[in-house]
């Protein structure tokens, strides 16, 4: 199972390694390129001034960086300083770059996105995945995976990892999908490899939490929380944690189950075994129910964003009711967890309009102890497209934070 | 307000900070006295061997941390080894120490700890401190404190730092004590230094937790968990949350109402002014109108473990629904952030033998995604010990963590 912990001994921190001059190294590149990652463009001068080395550290640093293909130069910057400008550093538009792969219940996704997190080739195919043998639905993401490769070398793109995501309970450490009710698949272990990359597994709402914690300063209105509940809902109802810019897994993983917190513990039974869990008010059977809407096999949010559009009072008051639900669980994970926001991304998003209301509501009655701003429940403007790219920048971001690390290209 | 997370840039991680030499002998002499702490007694080969750093570099730490006062040596160590044995090192028993304070609604508690843990003096006495005045309250705990550190300097153990447990909310880094209800402070901000100790306050669930988590091997059944919930009463229903072996505070530092999760949305109108939270069922005056006991004055909960082990069966049937509510909070507690272990501590681990069946039935119920072992909840052996030992450890794990940091001891 997977852990972020380590079991320390009860007096003590004698797991702690000493540091290195090999460690050093290897911080300090991560410390360079992580300087022009957030900043760019900036010269070896701007880059020695932000990270407190020396000039002569950043130059040999940033060599290692540059053969890499990490960092391009855009040619002399602007500078204010007295001397010759330096050349502004960037990160390269060519060279490392991140797969990202989604198993929709409808659907299989794949996009690829470079240093600086742009997608720059993605796809999305019909796909009824339901039940359908596994093997099956990989191989079609292979073929659709070697399409993007192709695209992505055209543009001297060279994706050094990829990353799945799939709705279900994943033990990301293991490669494996522990139990996704929605495609059937159960224990399924995935191959380490996809056309030769590494290839790693992980929840869907994690991912979309991530991209939205990643989203770049232009496609975000303000700075991005980095505490903060994630709520999505594709197939079921999951939620992410994200603690200090991290994903928070829990002790086995499993963390963010928010689609079987207790709502009214008398409630109707769930499928899980337990009475009044949030699905059971919340979840796609339920909201179409409540609406008077037959169970859709196909894109049923988007039937319900359109009803409610078009006036519907059931489709209205159903969503509602949905929204109330939410609201109550997520009191009480506010309560509990203390985050700076609560956003509500995937395809529930796009039913921001109808849901947040009562959400907000449940959350301003609920969360009294010490103050809640109505405005820090907000719906992402990623919306659907979230898990996808957050599969993709896994791997840019594990280049950025450590380019001598996961992947070596540093 | 408090907060563990910095702003990271959306795409970097530029405000890393490079390594240097100095940063290195810091990391280092905590990676020599994180040895010793967890292992002791070693010789400075064995620390050698167990950190990976050379005998001669640690033979030149070691002698930084004896002077701290911070290390002592045995004598001839038995070795298994050809050559001469070395001596062994353990943590000091005189020196630097940790001063824990405690204001509780009924009363005043102190206690100093030495390195390795050890309480090595405590007093607590009877004070009526619901509504009296805060520096009265606090006059008399200087009092008190002055005493234990003139029998700590009889020990020649020299307390580096004061921590205080407060039942409320706390803002820790700003020394405020928020709301503490039972005692009547509001927005109470706390001297700096108390007898010229630097003094931190910190809420009471919290300490309790964390004395939970270091608590010595000797005192425990089996491992410490270092990812668990912990709640506790005393005067209100307080949880805390330790992941990875740390206090996990949330975005400003208000994490664990546990109190105030709702868990019957409909149910009676709580003084926070939400309907139907965990208080409502479980908390101090819910529990006493159920069994049908006046509210008491004294120690509440002594005279419930009284009764029902006398065997009333109203206090019973109220200990069970008490529990029963407890275990419905925590099931959503469970999904929401997986610990591997919940804890009942404080004042309620001495009803643990009425509360934890009804707790273990509902978690059972409830948590069912995932495997929930009935023996992952159990009640502390702290018990109500818990919060004053976590506020005298605080300063102890700080010297070990880091010996060349918050008090520079070393």
């Amino acid at each position: 199972m997977p852990s972020h912990s380590q079991s320390p001994s009860p007096t003590g921190s004698g797991q702690r390694r000493p540091a290195s001059q090999q460690g050093m190294r290897r911080q300090n590149l991560a410390v360079v390129l992580g300087a022009v990652a957030a900043h760019a463009p900036l010269s070896r001068a701007d880059v020695a001034a932000r990270t407190g080395l020396t000039r002569a550290a950043v130059s040999t640093l940033v060599v290692t960086l540059h053969e890499a293909g990490l960092v391009s130069e855009l040619g002399p910057a602007p500078s204010g300083r007295v001397g010759r400008p330096g050349n502004a550093l960037v990160l390269s538009s060519e060279g490392p770059a991140g797969l990202g792969l989604e198993v929709g219940v409808e659907h299989l996704a794949a996009c690829v996105v470079d240093l600086s997190g742009e997608v720059r080739v993605q796809r999305r195919v019909a796909s009824a995945n339901r039940g359908r043998p596994a093997d099956e639905v990989l191989a079609d993401l292979g073929g659709l995976a070697a399409e993007l490769l192709a695209e992505a070398e055209a543009l001297k793109l060279r994706p050094v990892g990829a990353v799945l995501a799939v709705p279900g309970l994943v033990d990301a450490a293991a490669g494996t999908v522990v139990h996704a009710a929605n495609l059937g698949w159960r224990e399924l272990r995935l191959p380490p490899e996809l056309l030769g990359l590494p290839l790693s597994v992980e929840n869907e709402a994690n991912l979309g939490a991530l991209a939205e914690l990643w989203r770049t300063a232009g496609e975000a209105e303000g700075p991005a929380p980095v505490d903060f509940v994630h709520v999505s809902a594709e197939a079921g109802i999951g939620a992410a944690l994200v603690v200090g810019g991290r994903l928070f897994r829990g002790a086995r993983g499993f963390a963010g189950e928010l689609g079987h917190v207790p709502v009214h513990p008398d409630g109707p039974l769930c499928p899980c075994g337990a009475h009044g869990c949030l699905e059971q008010y919340a979840g796609e059977r339920a909201v179409l129910a409540s609406a008077g809407l037959p169970e859709a096999a196909g894109d049923w949010v988007a039937l319900l964003a359109k009803r409610a559009a078009e006036g519907s009072a059931p489709v209205r008051r159903a969503l509602e009711q949905a929204g109330a639900a939410l609201g109550t669980a997520l009191a009480g994970a506010v309560n509990l967890v203390d985050p700076e926001a609560v956003v509500l991304g995937g395809a529930y998003a796009e039913l921001g309009e109808w849901l947040l209301p009562a959400m907000r509501a449940e959350l301003a009655a609920r969360v009294t102890v010490r103050p809640w701003e109505p405005g820090a429940l907000s719906a992402s403007g990623l919306g659907r497209a979230g898990a996808l790219l957050g599969a993709a920048l896994v791997t840019v971001r594990r280049i950025i934070e450590d380019p001598s690390g996961a992947y070596g290209v540093g």
